[in-house]
């Protein structure tokens, strides 16, 4: 689509580039699921072929943004030969999975004959906010087509060229494969009022909105949408070491949760341990997760067993680090964790490591988050390590969907009913 | 819950109400089924003792509403001892159905031995606006416990002397089974402002809207809502006869579809016939309908083909009538068919009549509404018609639930995921 975006005309175009989503997400659900793969396809390959547009825009990008972002922000931001080649390379592969739309969930049939079919059907229009990331570009175009819908994307303001040179590659995909080009637009303008204009709804044209990014952009989103927001927010994740847990499991489950890439939502924030068995163990877990370059801010009761630990304050409880820091809580039994992770916790993952079965079903029951753990890491919590595919992030709202959210997880469904006449009585 | 309401404390004491809801939700939640199942019929006994007090109060409403509420509006308040019985019976057949909570909807093992299970969970704390009708107050109670959330109710202004004595029985049934009164809490005021602090959540503490009533209120709530809301808009619905319709099952279908109940949302509003039957069928069709007491509204062409047919406007084709008249549109073939829909309906309830299963697929598989139905009525457009049980509405909206809202309906889901200590390589 060209669009271009004189003084002064941002809501006329909005509305006209919401129109055209509307139109586009019609054609979108009515094509075949081998239609849908091959603009997929297509969408990869024309990303590798316009490799040398794409990485000159990242180029500009970072050249203007030098001076503005920290180190880790521009790391986030920057594109080589082999990233893109891994954003291809993961687009592709959502080209080869399973095709969501039109698969039964239930089928049964009602005494009178009827036959009823669940079936899933696409949303119509996704609209995702995000920040500098240029992998959302490619993995929000291809999930959207992958579920039936067409998407409106609005990137960070860092990375409009190279987000605008990723979507002319996606359009030449969907143009290769006889989609609208309409079925993914990007908004072509840093200007902040756009992002108003969408959480508005475009008059009826989005059906949901996907913010992705920062605790402060998806906090600003659920306030003030006007239409239904699909929300992930932070991951205060929690391990709970029980009583009954085995030492080496409590050690290996607690290390990885903590420290196998701290930047990531499924990452632990804070360690809960048993008081019965922290004497023993919490001086070995502390020298293992120091061993891997972690730092530990206990409550009052741990720094009595690990001489020298930082002191926690209470707004370590509810601290996403994103870094390598632990908070650490000596806690008396099942019921004051499962207390201390509903009082504190942001019901994204939290997990339990214990030999007793019945403990831990009363943890996985009570404890109110999208995914509870026994006896694994809560780095699990990603939609490819469910069996998923690729996810467009881990909802930690209760509607609609919760936990990783994938193609299938951007479907509705439709009731279809057979039948040879019936009428009701 | 003793609730009183000085005057201009309302902001005060609806966030109290909300964090009373969002404390009970937790202990409904963490309930056996059993102890739901006790409180449900414990309700429906304690409604039923309570008889008198609730007829009183009825006839105060009604007394009260005479000079404001037409004939049919009174009747919908209206309450006496074989209603209020029949109100008793539902309520007690919610107890007796299955408890969602818990549920396993899908379980998998992955590669690396991981037991992953989707399990039901409830969404929190529903709220309930709704206008006057005197059996939602009952039925949204009983299907809240039911799915395991808490619920705060607010009716219609003309029945709030009825409401709040069935709310005094329903808290009665709630304390013999040892739940908290505030698992189900009532806005004890007509004042208006109640329904905008509603709309802004109660400072987090509602989980889900849920508007029930007329189109006003629905999109009045989901206009201004800062919180999930599930609606259900009116039912714009047709039944189109295609070319290869039985005559006897399109008469059938149609008269059934249109004048089973005329005020119910799966009733029918347009008939779309096919040009190439219609100079046969349309007449017969027509002379069926007003022997049933309908009267027909028609396209230019419907008109030559049933001499005297009222004329329709375009205005006819988006009007929910909830009446015996009937709009009637002659269309040439399938596609027009689709797009007619697609152009004016409400995307709740169409069907079409034919004994080609291709164009009956098509038909299925391209109307993009909560339920399509081939050669059977609209009007099974109802949770019980699905075997679902009481419904608390039809949900027009393609977020979280669509079609029939029950009990399983109104749950969330969790992943609890069993490991024999896993990490993430």
């Amino acid at each position: 689509m060209t669009f271009l975006l004189p003084e002064g005309s941002l809501e006329k175009d909005m509305l006209a580039l919401g129109a055209a989503a509307r139109s586009a997400a019609a054609v979108v659900r009515d094509a075949s699921p081998d239609q849908r793969s091959a603009a997929i396809a297509a969408m990869a390959r024309h990303i590798r072929a316009c490799a040398s547009d794409i990485l000159a825009a990242n180029r500009r990008d970072l050249d203007a943004a030098r001076t503005r972002l920290t180190g880790p922000e521009l790391d986030r931001l920057a594109l080589d030969a082999a990233r893109l080649e891994g954003l291809s390379h993961a687009i592709a592969a959502i080209a080869a999975q399973p095709d969501p739309v039109g698969a039964e969930i239930a089928r049964w049939r009602q005494p009178n004959g009827l036959d009823i079919a669940r079936v899933r059907t696409p949303i119509g229009v996704l609209a995702v906010i995000y920040e500098s990331r240029p992998n959302v570009t490619a993995d929000a175009a291809a999930l959207a087509i992958r579920s039936g819908n067409a998407v409106i994307l609005r990137g960070g303001s860092e990375c409009l060229a190279t987000s605008l040179a990723l979507h002319r590659a996606i359009e030449q995909g969907l143009e290769e494969a006889g989609l609208p080009k309409a079925s993914v637009s990007m908004v072509p303008t840093a200007d902040r009022a756009a992002v108003g204009l969408m959480l508005q709804g475009l008059n009826g044209s989005i059906d949901l909105l996907i913010p992705r990014g920062g605790k402060s952009l998806v906090a600003r989103v659920k306030a003030d949408a006007r239409v239904a927001v699909l929300g992930h927010l932070e991951g205060l994740n929690h391990v709970y070491v029980h009583a009954s847990a085995d030492p080496a499991k409590a050690s290996a489950v607690v290390v990885n949760a903590k420290m196998r890439r701290v930047s990531v939502c499924g990452a632990a924030e804070t360690l809960l341990i048993d008081a019965v068995v922290a004497p023993q163990l919490l001086p070995r877990l502390a020298e293992d997760l120091h061993a891997a370059g972690c730092r530990l801010r206990g409550d009052a009761r741990a720094r009595t067993l690990v001489p020298g630990m930082e002191a926690a304050s209470d707004a370590d409880w509810t601290t996403e680090y994103l870094a390598p820091i632990l908070a650490v809580r000596v806690v008396d039994g099942l019921e004051a964790a499962i207390e201390h992770i509903a009082r504190y916790g942001s019901g994204h993952t939290d997990a339990i490591v214990t030999e007793d079965a019945v403990a831990a079903e009363a943890f996985l029951n009570r404890v109110d988050s999208a995914i509870v753990l026994w006896n694994a890491s809560t780095q699990f919590a990603d939609g490819g390590e469910f069996g998923f595919g690729a996810e467009i992030g881990i909802a930690t709202d209760k509607l609609h969907a919760r936990g990783p959210v994938g193609a299938e997880q951007l479907t509705s469904f439709k009731y279809m009913v057979r039948g040879t006449g019936q009428v009701r009585p």
